[in-house]
């Protein structure tokens, strides 16, 4: 008996991420929205927690994740500066998922690496709908039919163009690695550009790394956290593939003054 | 072939709003307790972020969000400082809905927009009650009960007096307006008492608004987010059909001080 | 008719406690695993702010509620500094329901306080397995696995030895109770080790205590927050059958400098 075989049957999911947080009442009405169309779709929270109008870390968390859900969830993710105006719902079907949201690039990392077979512009929409709440009026109806199997030309048109952003890559040039910044995670832990295979060329695991950046940091490359003295800088490669810089039982970003997108150099010492 | 269908049969969902929080256990208690007596209940969380003991700004969330959610759906809303003491537990049938809670105005703006049919003092409960925990002992049951098809007039006595508070106004008085401050979002957003008909007799999209109150404000009347310069000072319709002060990429709430509840006055420049 | 009959009937209800947060992808890296699995399991969140990495709080939450769940429930506890390491995955399957995570206590209160039957050590994974993300690859799958009706034997070997948590008592000499705080919750309450019975050695309600710590605390015991006026700071048996310390509309915890593990005397004044 094989426990890890997967059922072939699902049931479908609505994974939901937006920079909506969890205060208000947003995230309740797109699901309230969601559950009057279709009252057996699973809806599942990614996150509400992205920065206010940060397209790039709702992107990069999306494509984090979406690949653990079953084949057929259909993704909405609203971080949506430009609601209101003339950017497009798109919605993207890819070789396993559907992705919903604002054609300014936050589904575009995901839905890349999954492979897009078809884009439409979503017309399909609530009858009123107001010019502010789109996650609401056009997004989780989207979702939500979709969700009951009906197909996507029926919810809008074909659409050429949209918009992607740019995996983040790292170069290696004379002995050192040439990268950025990427996500910081909720315990501090900063990820960089440079992938297991970027860091293959120029360390092995019980190296120390010398990372020239906002700060100058010297961090034990490591296999795991549990490997760590507490209070101790090191380097490990995490779960998502990228070098992470984590301090135990402390926090790397906030100790070096680390956020995304800053450009960071790094070698053997 | 018609999109917008809405299906007829639909699953039982139980919205829960608090100010309990996420840290604790109190949520997962009170869904603990649902799943126990209909583990077919869906169970969908509004927030638990209410600011503790603040029974109007539970009202206007429940308000604002009540009406997306399908007919059926039970709205347990537990903000409740008087817990353990003579406060009746409360349950309103509405047109289209049922409402949980302490009898304390939580529920009142809700339930008396879709229009209450009835009203019970909830007498069952677990069979062991704290005297500090009705949301888990008292509340969280009887919507259970509720969503299992069991008769409202089988959980309590008929009550004839329960407490209201009043929904937010704005008077228009020599060409101005008269308003309060009612709500904060969570971008910082502060929503006034205003409408659109309340605006529409001093302003149009394009005109600048000077608000007075703990701060002056000058505010470009606007149609949505997205037409705003980032930094720019905006007051906009919002979802919700409130005029609401929003700072592009910015926090109007700190910029100016303001917080629910405040009194303003609204003119055209 | 009897309205409090508990249907024999439940669908497997899965619950999650965790120390990610809810900023990042994790938790829903780890619903998407389950959902993969078993798509019609009823996915409930505990918390996912247990304090980084503090094994204690995680293990006192799960105690607090695991016992208001459906039998069957699988609860899934992941606070693991030591991940990656040679920890133990570990499984209890307890009279009522079956506990998941790091074998590092966590899962300890609540088993033992149900009754352990047997001890697993879980040796099915995801095919590929991060070092730094059990949560996901591990813990996940199993419970899916067990939610599917997979015997727990088919997951792991018995294990004989696990680690144990001592829950927290209070000590009774020449007229006072020598304990510990134990818990603070959102509201700044805080939870002291002694129990309902405990108190009744020294005071009745409307007794005035005498707590002596970190700061020297007089507080009325009452018998339900509501009976507090506002500003005074009470002491009550709480909902789990705790003595707590509360300040009615304020924050007892920040007032007086009150954490977890802190020793206090408390007598009648």
């Amino acid at each position: 008996m094989n426990v890890f075989k997967k059922p072939v049957v699902y049931a479908v999911v609505i994974a939901l991420l937006t920079d909506f947080g969890t205060k208000d009442y947003f995230v309740a009405a797109m699901k309230g929205v969601i559950l009057s169309i279709n009252p057996n779709a699973v809806v599942v929270d990614i996150t509400h927690e992205v920065p206010p109008q940060d397209v790039w870390t709702g992107a990069f968390v999306l494509k984090s994740v979406y690949k653990w859900f079953p084949r057929g969830t259909i993704f909405v993710a609203v971080v949506d500066p430009g609601v209101g105006t003339e950017r497009a719902p798109l919605l993207l079907q890819t070789r396993n998922y559907f992705f919903v949201g604002p054609d300014n690039g936050v589904l575009s990392l995901a839905a890349q690496e999954d492979g897009v077979v078809a884009a439409y512009r979503i017309e399909a929409r609530l009858p009123r709908v107001s010019r502010t709440f789109h996650g609401r009026d056009v997004f989780a109806p989207a979702a939500a039919y979709l969700s009951l199997g009906i197909s996507p030309s029926m919810l809008g048109a074909p659409m050429g163009q949209w918009k992607r952003l740019e995996a983040p890559r790292a170069e290696y040039r004379e002995g050192a690695l040439y990268a950025h910044t990427i996500y910081v995670d909720r315990f501090g832990n900063v990820y960089t550009s440079a992938t297991e295979e970027d860091v293959r060329q120029l360390a092995s695991p019980g190296d120390v790394l010398c990372v020239e950046g906002p700060a100058t940091i010297r961090a034990r490359y490591v296999e795991a956290y549990g490997y760590a003295s507490p209070g101790e800088t090191v380097a490990l490669i995490n779960s998502e593939g990228y070098l992470e810089l984590a301090i135990s039982m402390g926090n790397a970003a906030a100790t070096y003054g680390l956020k995304p997108g800053q450009a960071i150099k790094i070698r053997r010492c």
